[in-house]
């Protein structure tokens, strides 16, 4: 069977170009970084020179770009480190919002059940939009962190980090912003932002998985979360990873010529498949992913059980069996099968939220690809 | 310059079997374990499959191994969940020494200076080896955890580690064993050991670099290290990196395969070594890695400057322009141009610290290697 991922953002291909790039440092440059000798020193090569050109694809100065092994984990060391940072300070309130990633909300309710950290949680529009004003409304002389992520891994929704950032300049305040979904999808410059931790992880973007980047603009600010070696400027212990480094910086490479084409060519794909949706399930069918201030490959839809039959608990599976791989929530969360806690937040109840689906292209999707996930949806999702 | 690798302790070169096996789940198998698709299934067998063949050959239960991405972060996790889950129950004393590894040092530290644990670091022999009978002498009614290398990574001393688990039988402790060094040198088998948490890293037995475990034996007696998705039976989030742990799988196979045969082919090198420095240097070596209860592979020496002649801080650089590459100290810590914080606790000064030598064997070493690492060194320290 010929099978269809449309899945891009649980995680995408590697770029063959990618993994042609990761090879000969498996096996022939294989040195530790950390190594005095020329093994060492060519793999240390390797490091700096991705991290540069990483650094500054994202608006960055090299010296706050860290490799880490994830998303998850430079998510967890941007929080923890933040948090362990100000213990004892008597400044214990975080901001946050109930549509963040797993990596971002466990973490944070990690650190009010075991460390009596304090956490607002804002609450999304309909689409996952954070209200701005909101956030700033909820600052109080305890907050020392915000975090609120760049765009919604399941709705695509973005919010405008920014209009928060600009506000807090004189405020003692760190800011992160998961910016994982937005890479490749979004003109990211991390010093425009005016954060204080973003992260990117390399395998939404086809590089490797197992490699990510957390920018940290003022070390003195978080403590480490892998304590260790003085790898990564002391800021991160463990042996670089420099096959998956050197595949992280081809996929930036790679992002940097296409990226603009590659915009173009999701909004395209992203019309035909909302355009399909629209004309044949007509009011049936419920956005979860609006047409503005959203990732131009992601469109997350839930169906009206008032208009349409179909079987919510089936629904993945049955469009698997015809070859089509979707999400039907956050890939972290969706071999739990519980209802995603993003489609509950935005106000669904658990049964439109179950049947929900979230469809993310990629640069390997054709037309034709939209076409026949149309084609396959029809056959399981009917209009009465 | 044909170079010679003699630092097999920092890392390995991937085997080509290794690397030949990872290739497909790049960019044909590249699904997210968690997914429920096709792709992700496909994933997640790869996962278990793995689980389950690397538990088996460490004498482990499949549902006591998780994936993290390195030794660092695999004895952060068992040293911080543990004091973390143990925080605020009068329980604050933890025993190592002041020989591990510094992903252990360090996160002991911190804990000491951010969380008020105390410590018991005790001292080695001259060899680096732990007196067990002084471990259990520490133990005090508020110890909840011992963390003890299996084998030191500079001098290769092997600690009997069950002769001292054996006597925590009836104690409420947590025992970890970073056993890092020792896969692949030395029978390893973590349900025999008796202890909670051991650490194995992939890219130290010929796999790739970012993969490793972590045997935990009872989850209940730690926190997560990684909050995230309920990944790794919810010890530890983030996306399973399946091309890594295939490859993990494969280097555990071969060493399943190879292991008795490297054994037997590290010591008959190591002893060829050792012979060939005796013989010319005389009483004016110094070996810091015993003849017993050692691993097989590892070789650490320093240099009696009444005897000998040579620049400390230039005999790696010397070795490395002839083409010779060993560790000098630990790779994690060597960038730092630090001396062995091993070398200074087994009772050398710093200068004679600095001017030692760690010589690793590999599995792709020759006995040719060991005669062209001698030529090379009676070039660089001469008999007076």
């Amino acid at each position: 069977m010929n099978r269809i991922y449309l899945d891009n953002a649980a995680t995408t291909k590697t770029d063959e170009d990618v993994l042609n790039e990761m090879i000969p440092f498996f096996a022939e440059y294989f040195g530790n970084a950390s190594s005095l000798h020329s093994f060492g020193k060519k793999a240390k090569v390797i490091l700096e020179d991705s991290r540069d050109f990483i650094a500054e694809f994202f608006g960055a100065d090299s010296k706050n770009i860290i490799f880490t092994n994830s998303g998850t984990e430079s998510n967890n060391h941007a929080i923890k480190g933040t948090a362990f940072k100000n213990l004892g300070s008597g400044k214990d309130h975080i901001i946050s919002s109930s549509v963040e990633h797993s990596s971002v909300l466990d973490t944070l309710k990690y650190l009010e059940s075991r460390f009596n950290f304090n956490v607002t949680y804002i609450k999304p529009d309909r689409f996952g939009r954070i209200d701005p004003a909101e956030v700033l409304n909820s600052v109080t002389d305890k907050t020392f962190l915000i975090s609120l992520m760049h765009s919604n891994n399941e709705t695509g929704a973005v919010t405008d980090i920014k209009s928060i950032t600009k506000e807090l300049a004189d405020k003692n305040i760190c800011f992160h912003s998961d910016t994982v979904q937005s890479a490749g999808k979004s003109q990211l410059n991390f010093k425009d932002m005016k954060v204080n931790f973003t992260t990117v992880s390399a395998h939404k973007i086809y590089g490797p998985k197992g490699i990510a980047a957390l920018y940290i603009k003022d070390k003195t600010l978080t403590d480490k979360l892998l304590h260790g070696g003085k790898q990564e400027r002391d800021l991160r212990g463990g042996t670089e990873n420099i096959p998956l480094i050197a595949g992280f910086k081809k996929a930036v490479e790679l992002l940097k010529t296409n990226m603009e084409k590659d915009i173009s060519y999701y909004e395209k794909l992203k019309l035909l498949l909302t355009n399909g949706l629209t004309e044949y399930y007509s009011d049936g069918i419920i956005f979860n992913s609006d047409t503005i201030n959203c990732l131009p490959n992601i469109v997350n839809i839930s169906f009206d059980r008032k208009k349409l039959e179909f079987d919510e608990e089936m629904l993945l599976i049955q469009l698997d069996l015809k070859g089509i791989a979707v999400s039907g929530g956050s890939a972290c969360t969706a071999g739990t099968l519980k209802p995603s806690h993003v489609l509950r937040q935005i106000g669904h109840d658990e049964k439109t939220a179950l049947g929900s689906l979230r469809i993310s292209i990629g640069r390997n999707n054709s037309e034709k690809d939209i076409v026949l996930f149309m084609n396959a949806l029809k056959e399981i999702v009917k209009n009465k």
